[in-house]
């Protein structure tokens, strides 16, 4: 959802000199982004996204966030592209918020993923870490295996409201993903949020990337866990391995994984759910009603996790021994 | 506000083979209109509305929306076109609710009204009122005078948890405004909710009127007391006569108002903020925050409404003598 700002278009307007984008039309406030206000402008040139950084964005990332978008655009990926004003510069400030133009993207999210979109998903962010291995600005995933204890502290003495001995369960998670995390695996600038609704489609072909507002370098791997997650269950909680196999498949045929990465896969996919589920379930019994986070049901998650806790190897997944693949 | 309901691009290029609007690139829920889904979508061939009806408006009463919407297009106003369907339908079904396609207006809503701006919404307003006269359907304003009593009776044991004493008030209002409420004035279809956020400028000039889903049939002239309400107070509560003038000339410059609308003028706008802040301190008091309605502040109409019962004369609002203008 979004658009916790309104602007003016007098100061829109003035915002827009310093662009070379034509005489704005119209711009409506579009209910997509959970972080940020979003407007879709229409210009006498062409259509834009307009963001406005909202505070849960720490303006330090943004010039990571926009020079991401424009070093994967320049490298031939579908994503939008900040627009730089008379200044060159990316990032301008609206309505006392750091705001950036970006250009607007054709395409639909796919509310219901098939194979064929979990096999684009897998060969685009394949392809995003291919092109990012060569950007040259850095971002620590804030979001990574160190940081959920301290995230699960704000909760843990009210999980026990969601569900009896919650508690005791997440505990055991945290302490097992703690010791066994992986070391050594090759990284490089994942998206780590790319979730149907930032994945654009023009029939079943992929056409946009969007929404960078969590990407930070880890372990490549890390990403494909998140896709699991994010693309191959379905909405009564099992895991589809027909999708899992596309999705695998799909990201192998632009980046094998090696030997060490499928190995690593059940521990990351069950860091990676239990990484959603405590966010969620924070913003559910922490976040306050008037702060406009969409609250998402942290239950979907916790489903996630408990699969994953049980799967021995990545071929439950639908993984391919790598000499079927390469 | 906006997307109560969302959509998949499966049941959405369904719904739209039966539109000859082109193929489908992209469709963004956006953050405007209070009752219904709205959503911005683009097509090979142009810009559309596609909106959803949600249970806030009744059904009955979409013909007479969408039929007064193509009327006043086909004479000639600017204001959205219903698309027709392959069965020559404007309205149709779109998961599981009544949905029509109508086609975009470019223009920006004024977020600071100016009395240019004053000036040309009288205008626009007067030629909708020319223009309506020969609309063939009709539709009760299910808020006026005589539903105001039972809307107040949902609030009135609460009402004084706003503001102390402001029981006695508002029954004073209502027994004057019930006792003394015009009859016998020139009647037609009018907007009923020409709000600021429904009437488009590019620049200075008009360029759109929107969201006619309280259009009736009324007293003109109560039309023109709507907008003396939703575009000439300030921010502090006062009202800019000056913004008075411009809207009160611009009307009658299409449409000049007879001495007994003039005279009953400060009532129906008493009456009209009244109305506003009913349904607002219902809002505020009565609807469940589930609902998805975005709660404006009561205060804001109680002091307008304040202010009208002390008016003694439309001149206090800018209205020239007649004939000065005539």
């Amino acid at each position: 959802m979004a658009v916790y700002t309104d602007i003016s278009e007098a100061e829109l307007r003035k915002f827009l000199t310093t662009y070379d984008v034509g005489e704005l039309t119209s711009y409506k406030g579009i209910a997509e982004g959970v972080e940020n206000s979003n407007f879709l402008l229409h210009t006498s040139k062409s259509a834009y996204i307009l963001t406005l950084y909202e505070k849960r964005v720490d303006r330090d990332d943004l010039p990571f966030f926009l020079g991401l978008m424009e070093h994967l655009a320049r490298k031939g990926m579908s994503c939008p592209l900040p627009v730089h004003n008379s200044e060159g510069q990316a990032l301008g400030v609206l309505a006392g918020r750091p705001a950036a133009l970006i250009t607007f993207l054709e395409g639909m999210w796919p509310r219901r993923p098939n194979a064929n979109h979990c096999s684009e998903v897998g060969k685009v962010i394949a392809q995003m870490h291919l092109a990012g291995q060569d950007f040259s600005l850095t971002r620590k995933n804030a979001l990574s295996v160190g940081n959920w204890r301290p995230l699960w502290e704000l909760s843990a003495t009210r999980a026990n409201e969601v569900e009896a001995d919650l508690d005791t369960e997440i505990e055991a998670d945290l302490a097992l993903l703690e010791a066994g995390w992986p070391t050594g695996l090759p990284s490089g600038v994942i998206h780590a949020d790319a979730f149907p609704d930032n994945v654009f489609f023009l029939g079943e072909q992929f056409s946009g990337l969007i929404d960078f507002y969590f990407a930070c370098n880890d372990f490549l791997v890390y990403d494909v866990a998140i896709l699991l997650n994010a693309w191959c269950f379905e909405k009564d909680g099992s895991f589809n391995v027909t999708k899992g196999m596309a999705l695998l498949a799909g990201y192998q045929s632009v980046r094998p994984l090696s030997a060490e990465e499928a190995e690593a896969l059940p521990m990351l996919a069950h860091g990676s759910a239990l990484r959603f589920f405590l966010t969620r379930l924070h913003d559910w019994l922490v976040v306050s009603d008037g702060a406009m986070v969409v609250k998402k049901d942290p239950m979907e998650y916790l489903r996630y996790v408990r699969f994953h806790r049980n799967v021995v190897s990545a071929t439950e997944y639908g993984l391919r021994r790598m000499d079927d693949i390469t």
